[in-house]
């Protein structure tokens, strides 16, 4: 086994606490290419705060961190949805996955992944779905890799002054 | 205006009820090319009521029909989901977009998405957000014409035995 495979030995993926939330914000902060307006201003942080809160009360969302030796590495947020289509099955949607740009390359992204697998097994869902900006050619290939079927196409659509 | 837009002057977008669920499994039924494994056979039914209870339940997903003289003439459903990215912004996803097989190219599909799209703006979303089938072509121009871009990738993996 590599070093680094083995690094990922004491690698815990649990659901995010307030306190992960500072660290969180930095990633996703520094994350140019999604361009999603993130910063780490303090003018910022009651938006995350709140949004926070409202993940943690919803029954539906989870967002996780990957943890390792103390230090979050990793984060991705879940959304369990049930629709009519597939007999009434419930699907669980994967948004916002990120790993920290010091530890990437490790297999973080993976252990991530593969934890929303098994929830979604765990909670009877039929299928497991995300999008990936068109940009992230890396990002398409180890979705591949991981047994996703890039099988369709993701449309965004910005509104302004929300 | 033609005649057949002019036909859409009574059309009603509502949340489903549940003497609309037969009409919308028949929907469902009808589409080959998603191949969910959707079937208008009783012993089906129960599983659908059961979806259709659980999205009824839930305070993040609505299931919408279009009504058009006392008929459903569609179809589809809206998911809040609150992430941190995007400053702890919110997202309207649209989920199982069907229109009656005789009902389409009447322009149902775009007054649809456009209260979706209503939905997102009054909800305080910055985003609306959907995955269409690969081979859905039309479907593709139809989201770009009402405002989409198909900047993302979307990736499904089924999980079975579930």
């Amino acid at each position: 086994m590599s070093e680094r495979a083995a690094d990922l030995e004491n690698l815990v993926i649990r659901e995010a606490r307030l306190d992960d939330l500072p660290v969180l914000i930095s990633i996703f902060a520094a994350d140019t290419l999604g361009g999603h307006g993130d910063t780490t201003s303090d003018e910022a942080y009651d938006d995350y705060r709140d949004a926070f809160e409202a993940i943690k009360a919803s029954a539906s969302n989870t967002l996780y961190v990957a943890e390792l030796d103390d230090m979050i590495v990793g984060t991705f947020q879940t959304t369990y949805i049930r629709t009519l289509t597939g007999r009434g099955g419930a699907s669980l949607t994967i948004e916002a996955v990120q790993t920290h740009p010091d530890w990437r390359g490790r297999g973080i992204g993976s252990k991530m992944i593969e934890a929303a697998i098994d929830e979604a097994k765990i909670e009877g869902c039929r299928l497991v779905q995300l999008m990936s900006n068109a940009a992230r050619e890396d990002a398409h290939r180890f979705y591949e890799r991981l047994g996703f079927r890039q099988s369709h196409h993701g449309f965004k659509m910005k509104l302004h002054g929300a």
